[in-house]
């Protein structure tokens, strides 16, 4: 008999879904805009049509679904299936997710934080395939992370665990939006990377980003790894501190659990080999002299697939209990 | 049918011992000294002498004896069973300690890190009895630590996880005995906390506490926390820090893997309700806005019993499998 899967990766901007085989090969894939200003139940309706509508083109029956998994922003609360606080979506705040998707897809539903399903994904089909002792970290507007141990992801308590972000590298230091101060976040998320050349340029420093502050009224991580190529002194002082930060996470994370492999993933991986060389420069620097060949360091491989790819496993996974 | 267990804790003084029915009641218990430097073979026999033992005086049959589980010092291979490197029992590196002791007794043994046996004994028995999501902190010469998620013990790669003693608080800050720097360890430890009282002397800080060292040469971290409790201001500084870095630890902890509880052991806290209020104070100073209250801080209440409860529980757990 054949069993299919479903994969959605519910975010702000974009809801993207996959079907997937019982070996989470995908079949068919869509995304369409989550349109989130109009509510719940349209968002619902469109992975509904959207999920339904891929079976028109192949050679399967949607009678062979057998089990959906949606990774959602923003904390969750995983027993009761809903969306605690997501600002990009904040109509989703206390609706019944998990329960309302399952309705209008008629199968049951699973449901996870998204930077976990994404890390899930790493770890059935990845660069951590079958590594049981992981973290995925995803560098972005935020950090965010996954850890897996015994082969199972960890959500801790009230599912708050897995705030890789917020580990404080520098105690008093940078203010972070979370309210503490000197989070690995604060410094080297890609948005904060890009605000504190804003920053250096307030307090004067004189860099080559100068110009592209004038112009575009921002200063991406983008725009500071470019600038630190073409020699700029304050941009390569800024990348510098991000690597640094990263480096000291790693060595954080190692020392509380030991994972086999760290993952980074996200849109400054787009940086290349240079910043990955650079943050295992870092983290051999600060790590516990003897381990520092016991930890693999790493990028993801399944860019934005991670998420439909790791949601589709945990629905197998749940449809297994 | 009857079936008992023995739970092992084997220390560079002594070697501890329990005797368990399958509820992990105490039936009987006993401890010798270790005579480490006789050799591993010694140990061995003395182990199981005394295991024997017990039986003189009960009414049970050694023939009821199912599992053993021993707890060991320093990092352990426990796919191999065996000590790596235990700095106060050097016979014992490589020693096929599981193996034989399994000889010894004539039943399977399971072998775990001596922390980790201790934070499952206060999970099965103790302060944190039946919480899924914990942290194990024991406050001596160094810190160890046991995590407990998802149900199970964290080993993590190479069985190297969970040294939260190591986890870095300040970076670039004081010199620790691994050879990073600014480990919760240099500063938080009963032993760190003495030699830092040390420290102030020789940098000529005016404190009642240099009488201690010209009497008995050290300073403990009772004698720290003595002279704190007379008003002397230095051992108050030496005090406060102490317990800013118990606080930041608990908030890192907290931020990773979201226990429910953390549990302090060990002899310092003997220091009492007047200790743990203020680590409490200092991680609520810390944490994230809006966390304080969704995790418990409490000490452990097993004392030294929590090894061979422990160990004897994870011995009762290998004999399901």
């Amino acid at each position: 008999m054949t069993k299919l899967y479903l994969g959605i990766d519910l975010g702000g901007t974009n809801v993207k879904i996959g079907l997937f085989d019982s070996e989470i090969n995908l079949i068919s894939k869509t995304s369409a805009p989550t349109q989130a200003d109009k509510g719940p139940e349209h968002v619902m309706e469109i992975i509904a049509q959207s999920s339904f509508g891929m079976f028109e083109n192949i050679d399967y029956s949607k009678d062979d679904l057998v089990y959906a998994g949606i990774g959602c922003p923003g904390p969750v609360d995983l027993a009761k299936g809903i969306i605690v606080d997501a600002p990009n979506i904040p109509l989703f705040n206390g609706y019944p997710l998990r329960e309302q998707l399952s309705l209008k897809l008629g199968i049951p539903v699973t449901m996870e934080n998204d930077a976990n399903a994404a890390g899930w994904g790493e770890h059935v089909l990845g660069a951590a395939k079958g590594v049981e002792e992981m973290v995925f970290l995803t560098l972005g507007t935020g950090i965010g992370g996954a850890v897996i141990t015994n082969g199972e992801l960890v959500h801790g308590h009230l599912d708050a665990g897995g705030e890789l972000g917020h580990l404080v590298i520098f105690p008093n230091g940078r203010q972070c939006g979370c309210g503490q101060k000197g989070c690995a976040e604060a410094y080297a998320s890609a948005g904060n990377t890009g605000n504190r050349a804003m920053e250096a340029i307030a307090q004067g420093k004189k860099t080559s980003l100068e110009q592209v502050k004038d112009n575009k009224g921002t200063i991406s991580c983008k725009d500071v790894y470019e600038h630190r190529s073409a020699g700029d002194e304050v941009a390569g002082e800024i990348a510098d501190l991000t690597e640094e930060v990263l480096g000291r996470l790693c060595v954080l994370i190692q020392n509380f659990i030991s994972p086999a492999r760290i993952l980074f993933a996200g849109g400054m991986i787009a940086e290349g080999q240079t910043l990955l060389d650079r943050i295992i420069e870092q983290y051999r620097k600060f790590a516990w002299p003897g381990r520092e060949d016991t930890l693999e360091i790493c990028f993801a491989t399944l860019g934005e697939d991670s998420g439909i790819i790791g949601n589709a496993a945990l629905a197998m996974k749940a449809s297994e209990k």
